[in-house]
């Protein structure tokens, strides 16, 4: 299945010069949906993953069947004011230019669990590494980092060094 | 199992008199989080659902697992300014006292589609109202609303009186 014919993109959202992909048709189709996470779930069984983590919102898209499938724990990071309990909170710098926040609950990640962080799109790796701070700081052991969408030319690999990179796509 | 201990209560949370059922630990336990996705599977089935929509972020939590396991679609109802493409829109009342409004892309959702509407917690019914009228404005058919608990008191279900609802606890 060529899941590309399943991303919409567009131009110049949320601002000029940025290219938007967005998931939303992938996720619109029930068998290009399943055939997409069933090829995530594979990655995550290689790894052994104990739970997921993964950023609102479309984090919850990707990893919430993962999570599932696998018989795991889903870990939501958040941004301010949406978790109600004790959190940790971890700062990045968004794609578009400004500094933004997210947050586990202290009690989301098991000391030494061997946790996959997922999110829809590796972009600048901004959020998604501010994901795997919010899980070590618990003590959990990102195993790996899963995504639908590679964009290539912002070079989040870079930022997110050291820890195994799985995409479905690349742009 | 009961589910009910998976349940964390924060009182006061988000403003003075509210009491906040918090699913996150049934969420981070992977037993709890999949024995209540699969009787939320169960209702879908029994519905012959052709598709779930959920408003962000905790209804894209619950629906899509359920989802991915009946090999249907997701269409994410969202706040303003996070669809890139064509959207309908809806406004309501939040439990808070202060007004909101979501939107559904407008091909995200075919019309005659049999879409299940699916949020963790109903309130008053305001967000999930939304998200009906916007399946609707689309030429959906809602064959039901679940959620993971329901809040007795604030009769939500009066609301979306005329939809079978289901949900898996309540207060």
């Amino acid at each position: 299945m060529d899941l590309k014919q399943y991303i919409a993109t567009v131009p110049d959202y949320p601002e000029p010069g940025v290219m938007f992909r967005d998931i939303s048709p992938l996720m619109a189709d029930g068998e290009a949906y399943r055939y997409a996470t069933d090829q995530l779930v594979d990655y995550a069984k290689s790894k052994n993953v104990e739970m997921i983590a993964g950023p609102e919102a479309r984090g919850f898209i990707v990893g919430c069947p993962v999570a599932y499938e696998l018989g795991v724990g889903f870990a939501p990071a958040r941004k301010q004011g949406k978790l109600p309990r004790a959190t940790v909170k971890a700062t990045y710098d968004l794609e578009y230019g400004k500094e933004s926040a997210l947050y586990l609950h202290k009690d989301a990640i098991k000391p030494g669990q061997r946790v996959l962080v997922m999110d829809d799109l590796l972009a600048t790796g901004g959020t998604i590494g501010a994901t795997i701070k919010l899980v070590e700081d618990l003590g959990g052991i990102v195993v790996g980092t899963a995504f639908i969408i590679e964009l290539k030319d912002l070079h989040g690999r870079d930022k997110i060094k050291g820890y195994d990179t799985f995409s479905l796509m690349e742009y």
